[in-house]
């Protein structure tokens, strides 16, 4: 078994949030499952001081070049990853994945999809294969796996309702549980959208990545 | 109890390692033992592209405002860390320690301790409590803590051959175990040093907290 973990940068105002990134790849080792790390070739929509939270002008970055951090540098670029390699799909969040990935951070339920992550994403549903979606990332699943897909970002009524008018259906969701839609093979949890420590966003990790990995076997 | 963490920016190649960082403060919030993040407000040494290895040519980043991302930016200038706030220090590894905290990776052993991360390490030493460096880290030791000081890197002939030559006592050490001098106090492990996978990390990581935070309490 093989399971692809999309990123989006590295750091979790403009990237992949990293304690998310780094629980989902220590829940697959331990549970004996190789993965591969990928990010899509392209600009950072800005770069953010992270003590600060302001913009850094004139500061340009590369996604798939920062999401190597999170990756040790085995990372491939999104554009060459076939979806027919891999048992599932795991995305973990961050703000990047809502400014990179798709760009929900910035035009809310009107957002787009990146097309490369878009067509992966789709063709790893289409083959039968389960997707995980963490924290922000379920922003993205009724656009890419149609209307009516259970899914969870907690409870922030906001992103809730944005999710419901792309005709997702929200379920609220613990910071320690996930959600699952069995039919979709779609997996997802709130994770930092709800957490207030690591271990709170570690507990629901764990279950999304076992969840995952069981469907995909 | 609160634990101190000193960073060096973020990532394996100019910074502090994202897993070991990751992993040791998911031990010490599964221990409940409260931490607060540090780094030195410096230019790194450099800025490397995590997938060529190279370094990037005019980039330039700061270590404190990077660290910040593997902090979600609750993070403090080491500057105005006082010791005596902190019951133990925990010091993760990368190249960033080797290149932003000293510089062993250019210098070997004759590298110097940046004056702050030096004299913040010797005041949590100096009053008796405990101080855990992980990978790479125990390279700074000797100079830190005096001749004699027992630590590990693993099995790295060579950086072993350094730790000696500048008054250090080496031990060697499997990847999922850590070196402890009671006397000193000083517990070390070799992480990234030894780790052909993450899980393996965690393991030694997680007896370095352990045994950081026994001697804390």
């Amino acid at each position: 078994m093989k399971i692809a973990v999309l990123l989006a940068g590295s750091g979790v105002f403009d990237g992949s949030e990293i304690y998310e990134t780094t629980l989902t790849l220590l829940a697959l080792d331990r549970a004996d499952v190789r993965y591969q790390c990928m990010a899509p070739n392209i600009a950072q929509a800005h770069v953010i001081n992270h003590i600060t939270g302001e913009q850094m002008p004139g500061e340009k970055r590369n996604v798939l070049v920062e999401a190597a951090r999170l990756a040790r540098g085995e990372i491939i670029d999104l554009k060459v990853a076939d979806a027919s390699d891999y048992d599932a799909l795991i995305v973990p969040g961050g703000f990047g994945v809502a400014k990179n990935l798709c760009d929900f951070a910035f035009k809310g339920a009107d957002m787009q999809i990146n097309a490369e992550v878009r067509d992966f994403a789709r063709a790893v549903h289409r083959a039968g294969k389960p997707v995980g979606l963490i924290c922000i990332a379920p922003t993205m699943a009724a656009q890419l796996f149609g209307e009516g897909v259970a899914c969870t970002i907690g409870s922030n009524e906001d992103v809730a309702a944005a999710i419901e008018s792309m005709g997702g259906k929200h379920v609220p969701c613990p910071v320690d549980e996930c959600v699952v839609d069995e039919e979709r093979k779609v997996v997802t949890t709130p994770a930092y959208m709800e957490a207030g420590r690591i271990r709170e966003a570690a507990a629901g990790i764990e279950k999304l990545v076992a969840k995952v990995v069981a469907m995909a076997g």
